[in-house]
């Protein structure tokens, strides 16, 4: 329990104006886009600098006082949601653009930097940060550097971690550190950054981020795949990936991810499997990808195959894919969904994507499985009425049956989502002893354990 | 020192016939292809099997007997030289090819295994694995995850960390532990294998590794063009790069180096600043690469160009760039090679290979500069006299001038050979106090520092 002692030191650092226990506030930080039940911090506290960082977190370092880092608050595992009560530390205030280093195609941002928002001042000098993760008109460039966030591109351009050069991060004890640099490579030392993406603010706080960028593509094409069947889709995605297509995107929605968007979007697509897929390059790269990407649909009984022929007609099919989540949402008022986001090796993803189906009707719930396939990335939104606990119960159940499919066929509990609250339970099961490992490196940035508590590592067992 | 004891426990448990105090066993491991004084080990043991290798980490541990993991021994600054006596664990004969995991372009591979030979095994399924280091007809999987390696096709394809998936690692006090999966991607828990990629031997020993894998290209092209002056070919890089030129390979050769190749190599080249380049691709990737590459260099004054028309060209052409660091070898007999390894934000390449040469003037000793100039990575080799203390001492303090000209330029002091011994001095200048965390992490992991002791760490301060 925090006293007015506290509140008094912590104003004394960021100023009275930048810390709030209303009551308001306290609910809008109490729980992220995933379905566990709200967790109210004691106090918010908006830093804006790199020093006010480091004084919080000395003072509640020394007072065993939890912090937990929030920024977008679009995360799906809980990863940000202040468990066990005390500061919330709204890092989104923070969110300054500070250099452009046009010359090497790199920028530095602060974290709270929307990802929208920073690619599209990037646009007008001809680059990009490629992850495109789904809530990229919320999510902020330290959550992604935080959960190691990717998305529908990173079939093509990889994860957050591919892109991070440097970081500044601040340790539990108030320590300020810079890690990496501002050469394309390195061997130079212990991989630091490596580390701190991903560790969902349980080792320290990263107040400034420099990330490589890649020049925007002169091409965009686009082109959706309708089949009669998910295997005819896995099949021809499969294909695509075993022979080396070059698209930026290679998508899968199953048929009621498809009608749930044609309802909420104002479409007319068929209610069918579908494979949404892009290409970036050169007019003739494009044309090759979409050429090639045809061949194989038509191989695998493609019923319906669409290439959109203006940046309007590209941006409408799009559409059906990037606001498939938020469709899926508006569809079902006053249920909860349990996302999921498993990762399995690319030749098991057909295998995987029926299980979810499957599931659904032994657990007799409705799921939706649609994903980044060309990654042999799923996503399941297991639906369930929010006030209904046996259904809630099952659905867990539900998703725990696919977690642990995914680990059968030699895959991760976590494509892209992170560990956050809802998936540690699983860490060792995936890791084995490796678990103990990533314990002793909690234990020794974070000894008295204030960084985000309850993420990623299970509870002692 | 080690007891007879030590010698015959060693003995039991790998085997009488893989352990060895002979002298020239004792010689054959006692300096990688760096410029460091010899250090022989106490003893060679070779196991044959990880459970081997954790009873041997075990008993060291035990003893506090030093441990230098030792692969291929092509590294250049001292990786793996056992600096401190005691065992020289040799990894080579833990070199079979586990597993292709055709359908998910996947290969499982014990340490031993060279880049090359994996790479002929993997042509006939029509994949490989495409760091392509400079040394890859000799260094190991084994080596390049310890080192983090890298060499032409970085610019493209990136570095060994981008491959890894899934490392068996023991630690020093004999756990066995596996890192990372099969899924292309994960968010699961902390990055512990890009923690141990790089790591050079000083956390614990890799066993077996999991890399991803690609696809051949289905066209290779190469071109050649020749400068009047180096600034000239430094800027036609530069634009390349900023421009998103995606070629498979950009390299630069200096004058001299081109020179040295010509009589070693037997070859005609122009002597003059030469740059090379290789597109992977479709034909007209491959076409509009090459193109691009013309207009780009012609621009810049470029004097000379030329496409290589066939295999045997290409092959021809490319020798140069290969053979470069062996002809400069050749040309120099009786003499050591200093090499520099330093690499810079692209925007500053130009500055730094012009610094390169300054250096060779101020000093007065003949100093080549040549390397990956698409990712800003500059290679140098001084030549020194072997038996001449003062030029000896002289080239040293001129790599240092290089080293701290490239933090300057807001470089790294090691862009693909590691830190090894002979960097160590220099990692506080880069890294500042994440040093301390670095050191920390290292005695987590080997608390009793036994593990290739004197590598990435400089003596505490």
């Amino acid at each position: 329990m925090l006293t007015d002692t506290d509140l008094q030191e912590l104003a004394a650092i960021v100023g009275a104006e930048n810390v709030s226990t209303r009551g308001p506030d306290l609910e809008a930080h109490a729980v992220d886009e995933s379905c566990i039940p709200p967790h109210q911090p004691e106090v918010i506290v908006w830093p804006s600098t790199t020093e006010e960082v480091a004084a919080i977190l000395r003072y509640a370092n020394a007072r065993r006082i939890p912090v937990s880092p929030w920024s977008g608050g679009s995360s799906l595992e809980g990863n940000p949601v202040p468990l066990e009560g005390g500061i919330l530390l709204a890092m989104y205030r923070m969110n300054q653009v500070l250099e452009v280093r046009e010359d090497d195609l790199q920028v530095v941002v602060q974290p709270g930097v929307i990802y929208d928002d920073l690619n599209k001042e990037l646009r007008h000098l001809g680059m990009f940060f490629p992850p495109a993760p789904g809530s990229a008109d919320v999510a902020t460039i330290g959550g992604m550097v935080a959960n190691n966030s990717s998305g529908m591109r990173a079939v093509k351009y990889g994860v957050t971690r591919d892109y991070v050069l440097k970081l500044t991060v601040v340790l539990p004890d108030g320590r300020i550190l810079t890690l990496g640099g501002n050469a394309k490579k390195s061997t130079s030392g212990y991989d630091l950054v490596s580390l701190f993406v991903g560790s969902e603010g349980t080792l320290g706080v990263v107040t400034e981020i420099t990330l490589r960028l890649l020049g925007l593509p002169e091409q965009v094409g686009v082109a959706v795949a309708v089949f009669d069947t998910l295997a005819q889709a896995a099949d021809a995605i499969y294909e695509c990936v075993r022979y080396g297509l070059d698209a930026s995107a290679l998508e899968l929605l199953d048929a009621a991810t498809v009608h749930a968007t044609n309802v909420q979007q104002g479409l007319a697509l068929r209610v069918a499997p579908t494979v949404f897929t892009e290409f970036h390059g050169s007019d003739t790269v494009v044309e090759e990808g979409l050429a090639f990407f045809r061949e194989v649909c038509e191989d695998h009984g493609c019923a319906d195959f669409q290439v959109a022929t203006s940046p309007e007609e590209r941006e409408r099919l799009w559409s059906a894919r990037e606001e498939a989540h938020e469709s899926m949402k508006q569809s079902h008022p006053g249920c909860l969904m349990i996302s999921g986001d498993v990762c399995v090796p690319i030749s098991q993803f057909g295998k995987m994507i029926a299980f979810a189906h499957e599931t659904s009707e032994r657990f007799g719930l409705q799921i939706y499985a649609f994903g980044h396939a060309g990654d042999g990335n799923l996503h399941t939104e297991i639906i369930v009425r929010r006030e209904d606990a046996e259904e809630m119960a099952r659905g867990m159940r539900a998703g725990e049956a696919i977690v642990t499919y995914a680990l059968e066929l030699g895959g991760t509990i976590a494509g892209e989502h992170g560990v956050g609250y809802l998936k540690r339970q699983f860490l060792r099961q995936e890791h084995g002893n490796a678990v103990d490992v990533m314990r002793s490196i909690k234990a020794l940035f974070d000894p008295n354990g204030i960084m985000n508590p309850g993420k990623i590592l299970p509870p002692e067992e």
